[in-house]
């Protein structure tokens, strides 16, 4: 009870003041963290946003359109505060473990597989003005922030990157993006430190309506035949892991804001 | 930094007045909490024990052998508290919410796998006596346990057992328990509600060395084989629900104490 009150006090403090860091990229107050709910705390009655956010991780919560009105706050507060970035270091710090460990024959056919949104770059800056998750994907608005190119890194993402090309890992880039937007796209990439692919896939209008996880798979089998190791694959959403041609070993970005399957 | 002071005082708090709340059949006070971790923080400079739990429940962080040692106040506080209760009603939530989508023929072929050790029973009262996992694994202590039969049902396990068999669907449980450990996990299972089952699988000696997840995959094969339909399966290790016929969905329950591969 001392703690769930004293987290109470945490989030009333925290909302007043407006104290929790912000990445550079995103306004400061652009979203008021409501009283009821936020990064410390499970006060939500009947829901626990922590079991939520745990349950969509781990693949259990699926095909869900919405984040849940009520863990808005909850989800903003992760998602601005300091444990989204941890929980992607570790996941990053783990893939690197893997990545030294391996035997490189340093061919040149050695490929890690990265998802774009939410993986290589942050739509964070749009996701914090559009409720985190809460309100329903609007394709238009979406596209437009794409185009903008102004998406940052994930800074995580990016330190893998860079280690994996010094190991003579090159990046082949998957995305949902259509293929429309290949060039905003390429230039968004440089733009924050991603300079260099062996290929940049995007999604041509004959996967349209399909699920992601089989024009990944299906893409992933396109690099394999043209005679790639896929080493590794990362990604925010299970689609970007499951399926066939996985690569060796996957990798589970954090994302409690959006599904796609 | 107001959330962080406060949620350091609310570790403070927590750990001095001892006042989480602890299921009837683990002993109270058995594990003083330390003040450095805690269920509300990551404050662990250098590993945020949040992180690494996360790491672990989304497969990312694998083939570990113990729990690290500064998370032991983090992982024991987590399955003692109510969160870990939480994180398992969130995991049935959706299964039942699947179970009862399923247009069931009720021909009597469909069966939900479930595995036993921290899927139906819990062996939480001895892990709470032997450091949540920080310990290296004891076989000779564990199996001791094992033989008094006195472990606990995990009550969110029990109502979707509960409510399969009301929908038509039979259990089968496939365990990495071994075969001579039949008749008290037999008992055990039926003392704590489990009343009936189409098949209990336990490990034959020729699997042994052999990884869980070959297993665990033959074993569901020979059911498949059998005639049955695997309409869901349930465990606490990505050793479960990976491999081959793995059913038509999985749900990964909560587990920060162990990794079997």
């Amino acid at each position: 009870m001392a703690l769930l009150l004293v987290l109470f006090l945490a989030n009333i403090l925290t909302t007043s003041k407006g104290s929790i860091s912000q990445p550079d990229h995103v306004h400061h107050q652009i979203h008021l963290l409501r009283p009821q709910s936020g990064a410390g705390g499970n006060l939500v009655p009947g829901l626990s946003c922590l079991s939520w956010r745990l349950g969509v991780e781990t693949n259990n919560i699926i095909g869900w359109k919405t984040v849940p009105q009520v863990c808005e706050g909850y989800v903003g507060h992760y998602m601005l505060g300091h444990q989204y970035l941890k929980d992607s270091r570790a996941v990053v710090n783990e893939a690197l473990l893997y990545a030294q460990s391996l035997e490189l024959d340093r061919d040149g056919i050695d490929v890690w597989i990265f998802d774009i949104d939410e993986t290589t770059l942050s739509n964070l800056p749009y996701y914090a003005k559009h409720g985190f998750g809460v309100e329903p994907f609007n394709a238009t608005l979406f596209n437009k922030w794409v185009m903008e190119g102004a998406a940052p890194a994930l800074p995580e993402s990016l330190r893998l990157y860079r280690k994996l090309l010094s190991l003579g890992i090159k990046a082949v880039f998957i995305t949902g993006r259509s293929e429309d937007q290949r060039s905003v796209t390429a230039a968004n990439l440089k733009k924050v430190g991603y300079h260099t692919w062996e290929k940049l896939v995007l999604k041509e209008p004959s996967y349209s309506g399909k699920p992601s996880v089989i024009y990944k798979s299906n893409e992933r089998k396109k690099v394999e035949k043209n005679g790639y190791r896929i080493v590794g694959n990362i990604g925010d959403q299970w689609s970007d892991l499951l399926g066939t041609n996985t690569g060796n070993r996957t990798f589970k970005l954090p994302d409690p804001m959006y599904y796609i399957s």
